[in-house]
C-alpha cells in the first residue's frame, strides 16, 4: 500500500511509520520536517500536498495542537487552537484527502484519552477529540462502500511521560510501539467507524 | 431566578420558555427577535450581551446551526458552518458567560440525537453535537463547585417532523414540551457534567 503519515516526524508519527513501513510505502509527511510538508490547518495546503502526492490507499493522521489553560481565564479566542489545530486540520485532510484514495482505502485520525477522562484544564482537548471521534463515526456511515475511517485513542505515551505525567495523575501510559498498532488494525484491517482506545 | 434563553424564539426555545417562566424571571434573546438580541457566532456581541443582561442564575443555549450535505462534495469551508455556530456558538455563550454567573449558577446547552446516531449527510452535526457533549463533560470538572453545565440531546421534535422528518427514518419525535422538561431538570436539578437525552 501507498500510505501517506501526516504527523510522521512526531512521537506518535515515528512509532506509527515504523509499524508500517516493512511492508508499505509509507510518505512521512511533517509541518517542517518530513519527506514532504505541510500545514493541516490551512485547507490549501492540505489540498497543494495531495496534488503533489496523488492517489494513496491509507491516509493516517498523528497531528494536532490542543489548548490547555484555566476555565475561568480561557477566551474563545485561545479555545479557536485546538478547534482550527486538531479538529479542522484532521477534517480539512479527510474532507480533501477522500478525494486521493483509491477505492476501499482508509482515514486514520487521532483523538485521545482525554475524549472520556477530562483532565484539570483539559476542555478543549475533551471537545476537539469528542469532535474527532463524531466525524469518522458519522462519516463512516456516508463513506459506506468507498472508503473506510477510524480513530485511534491513545493514552498518554510513555515516551511523553516526561513532558505531559503531571497533567495525567494515575493515568497509566503505554508505549509508542503499542500505540502503533492501533493504526496498523485501522490501516491493514477490516473495520470503519471505530474509535481504538489504546488504554 | 433569573434566566436568559439564548435562541428563545426557536421551535425548542419557545417551550423551554413556557416550562420555565412561571416560576422564574426569563430573558428571552433571539438573533432578530426576542427581548434582546444577539448572534452567538461572535464573542463580540456575546460580550455585549452579557453586559447589558448583566448577573444571572442561569444560562440556556437552544441555538445552533448545523451543515448538511453530500460528503463528497463538501468542503472544509463548508465544514465550518456548524463550528463556527452550533459549537463556538455556544462555547461562546458558556466562556464569556460563566462571569456573568452567580455562584453555583448553571449553564445548559443544546446537543441533539445525531451526536449518537448518524443520519445521512449529517457528519456535520454528529461531529458538533458530539464536541458540545465533551465540552460540557471537561467544563464541568473544572467549574466544579463553581457553576453546573448540562446538555439537553433532543430527538427529532414533533413540531419539526414537518420539515425535517424525511431526514429521520424510523426516530420517534417528541414533542417540544416534553424535551423542555429536559432543560427544566438541567436548570433547577442537582447535577453537572450530565447529558439528558431525550429520546
Ligand atoms: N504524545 C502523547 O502522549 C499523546 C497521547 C494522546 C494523543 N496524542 C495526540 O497525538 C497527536 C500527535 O502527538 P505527538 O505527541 O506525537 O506530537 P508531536 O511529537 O509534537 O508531533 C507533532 C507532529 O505533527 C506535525 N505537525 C505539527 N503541526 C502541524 C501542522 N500545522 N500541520 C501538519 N503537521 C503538523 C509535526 O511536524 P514537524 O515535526 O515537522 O513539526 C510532527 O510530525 C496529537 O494530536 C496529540 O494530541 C498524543
Ligand atoms: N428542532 C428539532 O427537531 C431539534 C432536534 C434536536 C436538536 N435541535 C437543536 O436545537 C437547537 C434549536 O433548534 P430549533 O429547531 O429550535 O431552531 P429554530 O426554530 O430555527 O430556532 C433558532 C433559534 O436560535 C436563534 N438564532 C439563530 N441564529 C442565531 C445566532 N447566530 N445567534 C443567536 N441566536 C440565533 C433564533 O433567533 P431568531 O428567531 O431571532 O432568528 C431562534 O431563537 C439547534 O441547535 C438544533 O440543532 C433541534
Amino acid at each position: 500500500m501507498k500510505i501517506v503519515v501526516i504527523g510522521a516526524t512526531g512521537t506518535v508519527g515515528k512509532a506509527v511509520v515504523a509499524a508500517l513501513e516493512g511492508r508499505h510505502q509509507v510518505l512521512r509527511v511533517g509541518h517542517h520536517q518530513g519527506d514532504d510538508q505541510v500545514d493541516i490547518t490551512s485547507a490549501e495546503s492540505v489540498r497543494a500536498l495531495f496534488e503533489r502526492v496523488g492517489q494513496v490507499d491509507a491516509i493516517v493522521v498523528t497531528s494536532g495542537e490542543l489548548y490547555f489553560g484555566p476555565l475561568g481565564e480561557t477566551t474563545p479566542e485561545q479555545f479557536r487552537k485546538g478547534i482550527d489545530s486538531k479538529l479542522m486540520g484532521q477534517v480539512n485532510v479527510a474532507l480533501i484527502g477522500q478525494h486521493y484514495l483509491r477505492r476501499g482505502g482508509s482515514i486514520t485520525l487521532t483523538s485521545g484519552i482525554v475524549a472520556d477522562e477530562p483532565i484539570a484544564q483539559g476542555f478543549n482537548a475533551t471537545t476537539v477529540n469528542a469532535a474527532v471521534e463524531g466525524f469518522a463515526r458519522a462519516v463512516a456511515v456516508d463513506a459506506w462502500g468507498a472508503f473506510r475511517i477510524n480513530v485511534v485513542s491513545p493514552t498518554l505515551l510513555t515516551e511523553s511521560q516526561e513532558a505531559y505525567g503531571p497533567f495525567f495523575p494515575g493515568f497509566v501510559s503505554q508505549p509508542a510501539d503499542t500505540v502503533a498498532q492501533a493504526y496498523v488494525r485501522s490501516v491493514e484491517g477490516p473495520q470503519t467507524g471505530r474509535i481504538y482506545p489504546v488504554f
